[in-house]
């Protein structure tokens, strides 16, 4: 199995961490707040603020004939991390969720597989078993649930667990834990011409799924961890690619800029992200000439959706953590740190989870 | 050298018949033809018949709100293979050109190389020798031109060497050996709200280069052979990407539509190509409902361009094969083959070659 070896573009032991911290999650839903009016102008979820303030003079600087920071249409690109960045990333990575619960689908189709581990263990339902599985076990699990079936197959059952699934601290489909003030900066870059790219660890396949539906983006601007797919013909001649073992662009870290190289080709003006597996990005795109915007989502708002980091004192985390460093150089390369408490006056979309107060 | 194997995406032996080709090369520039007007209408380099009839009917077919094939905008995907189907592949891929044409300043900076083949051999600029090079030799000589140095540098070495170097039959760049009726198509889909990409054997970052300017593709929108970078920091901090020996798509035959996937994520609804290469891309693009485009460019035309097959009894050929079986199979799948001497009243771009005749 050494081929897959990371193949997910997930941690290991964030894996593990991620499981062991289910039990302490908090099922209640929130009651749902409905918003009637939208306040008017540009961003209305984010606060009047330096975070604010950094997205719109950007944009102005990079699309104003006049300034020396114009920047062509056709060399508007922004790139946004999705776990954390675009979308609730905690307790668990969503993708790590779903594979998890294609288990049972699995052993279905492959009855000897019930009584062998790893596929027991997780049939058994116990999380601390399931917490104490080898590296070996997991990456099983991941084989057999991203990969071995063609790419329609994939598409179709990721899809139907999209379309019921839901996240049990809110009762919401995932795919509506979404970040409304990113809807509206995705919205407004393309406004003026940006071409908003999502560059994620997570499965591009898995996100391309509902890229274009939940954010507008169109799975061409999807980059994420690939793996390699092989063509082939079924009996009557039909060809069809099939979902490889195999670990094309592992999209983390130094593999983000890497990715962008591969799938863009050019050096983004605008990255987003919330995590040290960003930095790389993020160093990347500030290191081109001009204007660009460099900005890190900070969870520091356990109250409307999660606080973690370990920077500023925030709770340590194994899933998205945001390093002390990272805050440092952050603050040292001038990149601007968005605070989800004090930036964001709306979380979620309104009359979706309805946890935000104006 | 293991991992560099198929690197270029140019398979040795077609390296090597290329090679032994070139002698036999007229180096005859062919007077200019000024043409004052471009006949008006859609597709002027095209002549009337059944070539230029299928994609005017496939644009009407997917454009038309009222047809059963209407293709909503953002699903509208056209690929192009690049040598052979958007500019001139013969005697000899243009990217191999430059490789061979790279040698010298890479003995230059490393002088050890100079006594040591392969180089020797290029250096000594005997055809023959050359033509004997072994597979592991050529390998060498791509590795050392084509990686190992920054992103940056091999792009202002790569566009250096295009914009002085010169095709010896026209006596004109390679970037002026573009087909005019081509241009044409890729201006038509796109007035029509098709994004079209190229999808070449080539490598991904040397098209990358002029794409934009040449054929209005930008660089997001060309899939090709790609190769890993690295992701490192000079001395002084700042980040840049080392291009490495290290294959991650061979982007030719099957390669094709798993490029596609990777890339793009979608299936497209047309795709040209010239040769057997493209055969795999075409018939995944022709897997798909409702109307879909599929077009072969057939090289018959020795006194304007070249003439090779050997399908249809042209010259055998082993750069951009097209063989009798995938005559046959175009035939019989409905697929569209394009006769250069017949369907087109120009080669070239008006007032670069000036070839053609009316």
């Amino acid at each position: 199995m050494g081929p897959i070896k990371t193949f997910s573009g997930i941690n290991r032991r964030i894996f593990i961490w991620g499981l062991a911290a289910l039990p302490a999650l908090s099922v209640t839903s929130l009651p749902g707040v409905a918003v009637a009016q939208a306040p008017s102008g540009l961003l209305p979820s984010w606060n009047e603020g330096a975070a604010k303030q950094a997205i719109l003079d950007f944009v102005r600087l990079t699309t104003d004939r006049s300034s020396p920071s114009y920047v062509a249409p056709e060399e508007r690109i922004a790139v946004f991390d999705q776990d954390g960045t675009l979308w609730v990333e905690h307790p668990m990575y969503t993708q790590v969720v779903y594979c998890l619960e294609r288990v049972p689908a699995i052993v279905a189709n492959k009855p000897e597989l019930k009584d062998v581990a790893p596929f027991k263990t997780v049939l058994s339902g116990d999380r601390e078993a399931i917490g104490r599985l080898s590296m070996q076990d997991l990456e099983e699990i991941l084989a057999a649930t991203l990969t071995g079936m063609s790419v329609e197959e994939f598409n179709a059952e990721a899809r139907k667990w999209l379309e019921t699934a839901k996240d049990p601290r809110w009762g919401r489909h995932y795919t509506e834990l979404v970040y409304q003030p990113m809807l509206e900066v995705l919205r407004y870059l393309r406004d003026h011409d940006f071409k908003t790219y999502i560059v994620t660890g997570g499965g591009q396949d898995f996100v391309r799924i509902y890229a274009q539906q939940v954010y507008g983006i169109p799975p061409e601007q999807v980059v994420g961890t690939a793996g390699a797919t092989t063509f082939g013909y079924d009996k009557d001649g039909k060809p069809f690619l099939t979902k490889e073992p195999k670990l094309l662009l592992n999209d983390d870290k130094a593999g983000k800029p890497e990715g962008i190289h591969l799938m863009i080709g050019r050096r983004p003006y605008a990255a987003f992200g919330n995590s040290a597996g960003d930095r790389e990005m993020l160093e990347w795109t500030g290191a081109g000439t001009g204007a660009r915007l460099k900005m890190l989502l900070l969870h520091d708002d356990a109250r409307r959706e999660y606080a973690y980091g370990p920077a500023q004192g925030l709770p340590d985390s194994k899933v998205g953590t945001f390093t002390q460093a990272l805050y440092d150089e952050a603050k040292q390369k001038g990149w601007t740190v968005i605070s989800m408490k004090n930036d964001w006056n709306e979380v979620f979309p309104p009359g979706t989870v309805g946890s935000g107060t104006r």
